[in-house]
């Protein structure tokens, strides 16, 4: 089957990209409003680009074409935010944070969640999440409609167990992050491992 | 546990990032060298990044830091390659194209792998491989040592049975992507699933 995605197939391309490119690893961005309240909201279109510097990307999409959603907002403002990690224990809490809520109105606070202060930026972490990462906006780029915002990582706090302290490895028996699947709603846990060294 | 990435943990940034944040899709790169042949390699910092025009982004880092690998370099001469996703049934196949080759030699060959023309790009899908996008660079990024390349998404191929005909709904039972765990060598498949509607 093909999918022409500049023509017939077109207002399907969230449908069909969203629902292949899988699995994907989810930002739980924490950011701070002018009011200094805190806002939280999860990403899929996100990844890790590179450790020199250490870098990610994520894009946090737009409410309407012309106006940025809450998040991106608050890091063109401030510049800083935080991209927390989901496990299966906080996979609910995540969810309940992608509601679209009233202008002041508290995803953190619906959600039951607790926040913790950051080492290097204003926007507290997610004391729930085991894995949080203290980020410096590098530049958002605007491509059509479409907004990436690109990161530096300060900064990496992880819950006790998660990083193995002598040799810096992830124990995965640990950290168990969930990845985002199919839309609309699937997820996947990541219990079902196999390992492949790479080839001499 | 905090690490500074940029003081006394900044060299292990890759063993940290890259095994925090997981599970990572898999982009298996096709692209055409100077003399007609088709180069592979697999790149798990990647993801969709937008739909609005449909684009992508991978990071294919470099061989040394002056010498980008040569997916990259056949991108920056051709403005063209394929995206292909990686399915429990060609995990092995795509390690095996992680191997460093010497110039000249082929990943898909030593692979034991079969490619198909693609309709509006010049470098070939990999037969094997469920789901191929074809793409067109929009751009590659230099950041630090860090190269971020984005693509346009012009066309999707997917293999029958993966997208519903009439939704263009992904079939999670059909398509069964793996993704990228752990440093060194650890992934994971996505059959552990879950759903989780989103707020209202």
């Amino acid at each position: 089957m093909e999918f022409d995605l500049n023509g017939e197939h077109a207002r399907y391309s969230y449908r069909l990209l969203a629902g292949l490119v899988t699995p994907r690893p989810i930002a739980w961005v924490t950011t701070i409003d002018e009011e200094g309240r805190v806002n939280a909201a999860p990403f899929s279109f996100f990844n890790v680009f590179g450790t020199r510097p250490p870098m990610l990307a994520f894009a946090p999409g737009n409410k309407t074409p012309e106006i940025p959603k809450d998040t991106a907002r608050n890091i063109r403002r401030t510049g800083e935010f935080v991209v927390n990690l989901v496990d299966e224990a906080c996979a609910e809490a995540m969810n309940l944070t992608a509601k679209e809520l009233d202008h002041g109105e508290s995803e953190v606070e619906l959600a039951g969640l607790h926040t913790e202060p950051s080492r290097s930026v204003a926007p507290p972490r997610i004391a729930e999440s085991p894995v949080s990462l203290e980020c410096r906006e590098w530049s958002t780029l605007e491509i059509g409609q479409n907004r990436l915002v690109i990161g530096l990582i300060d900064r990496i706090h992880a819950r006790e167990g998660v990083v193995d302290p002598e040799s810096l490895l992830v124990d995965r028996e640990v950290f168990r992050p969930i990845g985002r699947m199919e839309v609309p709603a699937g997820y996947c846990r990541t219990g079902d491992h196999f390992v492949m060294p790479r080839p001499e």
